[in-house]
């Protein structure tokens, strides 16, 4: 993908859907640890975390609820939105090679804002409901079609 | 700091508080997209970002939350929680520089699951809202003191 596309207001209706998917690598936990300060060993230490009741490492919860926002930012309604709130449950953890998709559902239009809530599930490869919430957002105003920006590479001391 | 320090459900009081305080560069903006996959123009494309409401380039919301659990994952109450819900309200917008402080506070204890309502409120340097919404969680049965992983290095092209 090159190019985004957004998705203005008057475009979307209710139940205009849009997804995204990612699998959970060794790599994101490291990144997420690292950009978030978070380095609680439920995360990084299998010992400690095999005598959790997660059995084993978990992803951060809100990395998975993350996808939520790519979703709104790059897919649905895309670039030009204006992020107003997000609740969020957290159902289920979430394992290193998880597949995850972020299912975004229009659910109400309020013409008052020109704001949409938006019914927001993310669900492993199994179709287990891994976080879930609405959220609120400001669509653009008129649809656009922009140029993905390119991002510096990043290496990782012992990982691919 | 070397280890970290959960506190149990039993000794957390309503009015108990914990802080994390993260100061934004663009590293964290690249580590934040390519962990969540949100190359959304507005956090790195300056022309494009100075053309929208917010004047030039902001943070990812879910960034500015994600201090949040990272507080309660490393601070208050600290590993061994469990995190059940978030919410969150987006108020003002994050710029490179920005020193964020997520400060937390127990306003309710629920006996029946064991579990805690908590105040959050990241503010900036200028003492300005950035995201609030009250979180959910079950602390330890037991607080420990527990080793911090260390995490990998990191290096990212072009940048220090």
């Amino acid at each position: 993908m090159t190019r985004l596309k957004s998705i203005s207001y008057d475009e979307l209706e209710v139940g205009t859907t849009g997804s995204f998917s990612k699998t959970l690598g060794e790599r994101d936990i490291v990144l997420y640890a690292e950009t978030s300060g978070d380095n609680n060993p439920l995360h990084f230490d299998e010992d400690y975390a095999s005598q959790t009741m997660f059995k084993g490492r978990i992803a951060h919860g809100m990395w998975s609820a993350g996808l939520i926002s790519t979703c709104i930012g790059t897919v649905m309604p895309g670039p030009g939105s204006i992020y107003m709130g997000q609740a969020l449950v957290f159902k289920f953890p979430v394992k290193i090679g998880d597949t995850l998709t972020a299912t975004l559902t229009v659910k109400q239009k309020l013409e008052k804002r020109k704001s949409v809530v938006i019914d927001c599930q993310v669900r492993n490869q199994d179709g287990k409901l891994v976080v879930c919430g609405d959220a609120k957002v400001i669509p653009p105003s008129l649809s656009a079609e922009i140029e993905v920006p390119k991002l510096p590479l990043i290496q990782i001391d012992g990982l691919e």
